[in-house]
């Protein structure tokens, strides 16, 4: 079973201000490194330091089928998710590039892939079924099932070495998911929170609306695990559980795209306290992840019109949190380098 | 003297096919890396290769004071353009902190700071007089000196190293400097391309916009030589030289903020091919920069608020450009990875 862990909340008025005053005194302008000293302050209340530091950050690829993509809710057939973890396990997928030049830690977690897959060192085997049912029948998944996939995602991270936790999500149909998922829990219409994944024409596009609108019609679920088991999927309420314990353990979290935000609105109906440990990293083309950017009141470093998925948005702002850091730790004040300060 | 570098255009019908089919081939939906691949495809034309690659990326600080600082154009003292020079030799700017990071060669260029400098390995010493003049009384340099400047910047980028080249700047007053070039050039209000610089308060952008006014009615100037001398700084000029020279020399060009942007619209209106190896990196939060960037018709990286100067902003970019290239040359195919392709 899985229960909401603790979240310390990061608030903390002289910390803060102890940090405001360290990077107001480097040689720079007050606020002239904008979103970058924003970053700083942040994760320097995160790990309750003024000299914040990443350590071993590490992506897991969570990863799963949905029962929706057998009905036409993607532009690529099922199997592509299969096919692409063992991409992932071979190296070649954006992730990995991205991963290797950042010196990213990497691991694929199935969370519910349609396949049986060999053992591989980079390979979690955490299945719960193969693939979710469709939520235009019944629930995609259970109760029992969604409790098993939150403690699944925390019990990964718990194993995880570092203090900075990148999520990234595999699973052909995970969009339509996650539409659901935002149209329900931000009482939005779902032709708002959906888009063209990973590229449907128009009318595939119009086949997916139709087809979402008869899966919300399935369900009166409003509450945030109910609308998790009801639309979700095995990887993104792994997500969601992952995302709670990364906070309880304080580690920094960078939020990737459409579907890592929508299972951390569930996880931040859960426990509130998650968001204090976010960086949202980028902005998805999808229509559905602005309406959850919103509702969260983010505001992500990127928006590079990316909709790839597999934590790339985060992997590519990467280093912009690095620099955060260490411009705060290295940067000479103005004492010390001799550089007079402002006279106007 | 100064004579305008011939460029190469990069248009290239059959290239850029070829580069387009590279990118579609990748194990990601056509399109899904947005901006990256905008990014992967130019520098393929620019380098004229379907494998572009980034060697030794240099950035150069372009240092140089401004007669308009002596009148209150700036939050800060003039004295501070030097000591930063010092702080920069000394590894304590926000650049150094960037440019370590990210394994970027670093070197100042002294243009014409108003101080005489030691010795330094990692200063270039091209110092053409003591700061500029006021504009407000005459022009802040003579046509000789302007055209000293652009061959001093041309001379620099021929001795770097590398295929990838980053301007940054340093002059206390110069976002004075490229406000006026950027209202003659474009025929704007000065107060639409004047901003708080480095932090004036209300009353100081008051009055650095009455200053703006009388220096831009003292002169008639229109061609962008003519109001680069009339207006610009000698680290403005020589930029200008060196952007010109590193497109010559078919380098990618990291264009930072408000002030490299100025210079590169002079450089643009002297030879437009040098706009297609630029890479627009972020954009400022002087609004001097956004009409600049709209009348460039660029679209750059980054939007976090920095304004700092130093090529930062370019700095911070770097690895997204990096990272556009390894997907390119890293991710498998479909073919190679045994992916399917797309249904719908």
């Amino acid at each position: 079973m899985f229960s909401i862990p603790t979240i310390r909340a990061t608030a903390h008025a002289a910390l803060s201000a102890q940090l405001q005053h360290k990077l107001n005194q480097l040689t720079k302008p007050v606020g002239a490194l904008g979103e970058l000293e924003r970053v700083a302050l942040r994760i320097g209340l995160m790990q309750q330091s003024t000299s914040p530091q990443i350590r071993e950050p590490q992506l897991v690829i969570f990863a799963g089928d949905h029962g929706l993509a057998r009905l036409g809710a993607s532009a690529y057939p099922q199997d592509v998710t299969w096919q692409m973890v063992l991409n992932m396990l071979g190296g070649g997928a954006a992730a990995n590039v991205l991963a290797r030049q950042h010196g990213i830690g990497f691991a694929v977690l199935d969370c519910g892939v349609a396949h049986n897959f060999d053992a591989h060192p980079k390979l979690i085997q955490g299945k719960i079924a193969h693939g979710t049912q469709a939520s235009s029948g019944g629930t995609a998944m259970s109760a029992a099932q969604c409790d098993e996939a939150l403690a699944l995602g925390a019990r990964t991270v718990t194993a995880l070495p570092g203090n900075c936790f990148i999520a990234g999500e595999m699973g052909i149909g995970n969009t339509a998911a996650a539409s659901l998922m935002t149209a329900r829990l931000l009482q939005l219409p779902i032709a708002e929170c959906t888009g063209r994944g990973t590229g449907l024409d128009d009318a595939g596009l119009a086949r997916k609306i139709a087809l979402l609108e008869l899966a919300l019609k399935a369900h009166s679920a409003t509450e945030a695990k109910a609308v998790l088991a009801a639309f979700g999927g095995f990887e993104i309420a792994a997500m969601t559980g992952a995302y709670l314990q990364a906070a309880s353990q304080a580690r920094m979290i960078l939020v990737d795209g459409f579907i890592c935000t929508a299972a951390l609105l569930v996880a931040a109906r859960l426990n509130p306290a998650v968001l204090d440990y976010c960086i949202f990293t980028h902005r998805s083309s999808e229509p559905g992840h602005l309406a959850l950017l919103k509702a969260l009141h983010a505001k992500p470093l990127l928006e590079l019109g990316m909709r790839l998925g597999e934590g790339s948005g985060a992997l590519a702002a990467y280093p912009l949190v690095q620099s955060a850091l260490l411009l705060l730790q290295e940067m000479a004040s103005f004492e010390s380098a001799g550089v007079s300060g402002q006279t106007a």
